[in-house]
């Protein structure tokens, strides 16, 4: 298959593991005989420095006509000082919104050699594999009016959904609860919230259409709590924009292990926008030792949710799990008796598994 | 001094524990030579069931001319086919509104009888100790416009904050920064709501009369992830209403011990709300083995922030300490080695720790 993905680097580490995913996605098309191409554009800080805005509108019309779309990391105290609405951030939410990537899908997932570096007991976190699918264009980020009153002695935010935002994000979550255990647990604030209570509603409907999945409703807090307490009590959680945020951070760093994390934000017609969870890390960026795995497992999503490759998704995470398993790691993990690797050298590990040794030295020169 | 206290016992588990800490006041009035008279009232379920509202207009008035209120808890689900409007729940948040006890407070304290409980390894959670500052009557919970457009489509929450409500409440979180280690992280989204924009100003504005407090500013989903990653971190958190709730939530279970914890709800003049953070407990009420020990410790919150009775606080704080420490506990507790009690039986405990033989006997039937 040829495939166009767009590259957006971003800021900090992002140009760095980008280059890996992009070695990785090179060994994938080799041995499974396909083409990508690939455009770079500008985003976030990076953008702002080169063309006095967070998000160029080229950048938005070069991810529209593409395939899917690979970020790296945005954001940086270089550009801490900016109104929000001029933040790389912004790029980040406005890039998201542009393109209509509604559902946020973010895996938690325990890997064995990095267990030991939980903060949780072992015990607890042992085998723990979430997906939370978090809506991700509306609800409070985007609600009107959002501002100050004219003397300033007030302010307000809107949390707004129409019915059929939440449906689809609903309906993802259902969809994802299907193709994993079934089970699906639905976070909201119905004992407050007037949108949560349409929010369960909906979930009532929509689960009439999928009898083989087990549905439960928890609020937020408690869900918070539950994540500590029980993380391996869920499957698929689905919720709005701000608890997704939330919660998806919380339960990122359950695993020990937030340089793997991948995430994708998808539309209907599976235009994905893939980018790790982790942040842009400047205070290591240039160094060559940030950790490529989450962003390869986020190509490894790409490869799955907008491409339809299962099979080449799947020997990508297999690829990155063997290498853990071998011992090899970058600085920030903490895996028991194991090699530390800079970041090239460890896209190159994974690239091994990946391919024929004369594959491997043709796409890592390290 | 005396002091009149109005009792709403409430559901579930809430009557038994409550006639726990009037015990204990008892004696605290008996040692400390004060006089505390009670008079209980109906809230939630219980208020339901009699009234035919989870609020009657006869609690309120009570409540209005007490020096302090101790709640039980409320809710369970006899009445949880009821509109969100005329919940259980719906009572609380309505006391809370009508008496406006604008800070919650939520303090969490590793006991270390009970660390080895936490689901967090204990060389992360040994020594914890947080004040969570929770704005409690404004923001998401009570903002106008809350419901559905009129053919359903549409669904909106607000999140309304004036500078006045967040300036009370961030001088609650310097205060109580001031009189601990005096550090304060304020919790916001400051990189997406207006509203946490002007709360990040209210706090660098508030930060010049409180030279001796450290402040930092925190995304609500980076304080998601610390709270689990380095709960030491932590002195006082300040942060609205829904940020609050959730992370005040989260923070409980960090210590394996929710049924110890108390929360105080306040208003400037000093009235306060006293209630323990866990629930009605429905499943095991009436028999006698609910958890007395976060209602006492609400119960010597009310004592310090109502009745500035700071010594007689401590003292109750350093007997339900040291029975914990002699092994003492309910069944909910885990503690090694231990003996486990029922309600009345933890009390009695309690109350000799506080107490000669002869007043104890006097006060407790068992
Ligand atoms: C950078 C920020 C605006 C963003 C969000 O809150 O959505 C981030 O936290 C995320 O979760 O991707
Ligand atoms: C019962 C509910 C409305 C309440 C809240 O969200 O404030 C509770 O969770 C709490 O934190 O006291």
């Amino acid at each position: 298959m040829k495939k166009q993905v767009i590259l957006l680097p971003g800021d900090g580490v992002g140009p760095e593991i980008m280059a890996g995913a992009k070695a990785v996605l090179d060994a994938v098309a080799m041995e499974f005989n396909h083409e990508f191409t690939y455009h770079e554009h500008a985003i976030g800080g990076d953008a702002i420095d080169r063309f006095d805005t967070p998000l160029p509108e080229d950048t938005i019309k070069a991810c529209q006509t593409a395939d899917a779309v690979l970020l790296g990391a945005v954001g940086g105290p270089k550009w801490s000082g900016r109104p929000a609405s001029g933040s790389p951030e912004s790029g980040l939410l406005g890039i998201r919104k542009a393109l209509g990537l509604f559902a946020n899908l973010r895996p938690v997932q325990s890997f064995t050699p990095l267990m030991h570096a939980s903060p949780l007991k072992t015990e607890l976190v042992a085998g723990c594999d979430i997906m939370i699918v978090r809506e991700l264009t509306s609800g409070l980020y985007f609600g009107r009016p959002s501002g100050r009153s004219a003397d300033g002695s007030e302010v307000v935010d809107t949390l707004h959904y129409t019915r059929e935002e939440i449906e689809r994000i609903v309906v993802r979550g259902f969809e994802a609860a299907r193709k994993r255990k079934g089970r699906l647990t639905s976070v909201d604030k119905a004992n407050v919230l007037e949108s949560s209570r349409m929010w369960r509603e909906i979930v009532e409907e929509k689960a009439r259409d999928y009898p083989d999945v087990t549905v439960e409703h928890q609020l937020v807090d408690a869900a918070a709590m539950k994540l500590i307490t029980n993380p391996r009590h869920f499957d698929v959680i689905v919720t709005e924009n701000m608890f997704g945020d939330i919660l998806s951070d919380e339960a990122s760093v359950l695993t020990g292990s937030i340089g793997m994390l991948p995430s994708a934000s998808l539309r209907a017609d599976g235009l994905g926008l893939y980018e790790p969870v982790h942040g842009s890390a400047p205070d290591i960026a240039g160094e060559g030792i940030a950790n490529p795995l989450g962003m390869i497992l986020s190509a490894a999503m790409m490869l799955k949710y907008s491409f339809g490759m299962e099979e080449e998704a799947e020997a990508v995470e297999k690829a990155v799990i063997d290498c853990l398993e071998a011992g090899n790691h970058t600085h920030d993990l903490d895996v028991k008796n194991g090699n530390v690797f800079g970041t090239d050298m460890m896209v190159r590990k994974v690239v091994e598994n990946l391919s024929s040794r004369s594959i491997t030295d043709a796409i890592c020169s390290s």
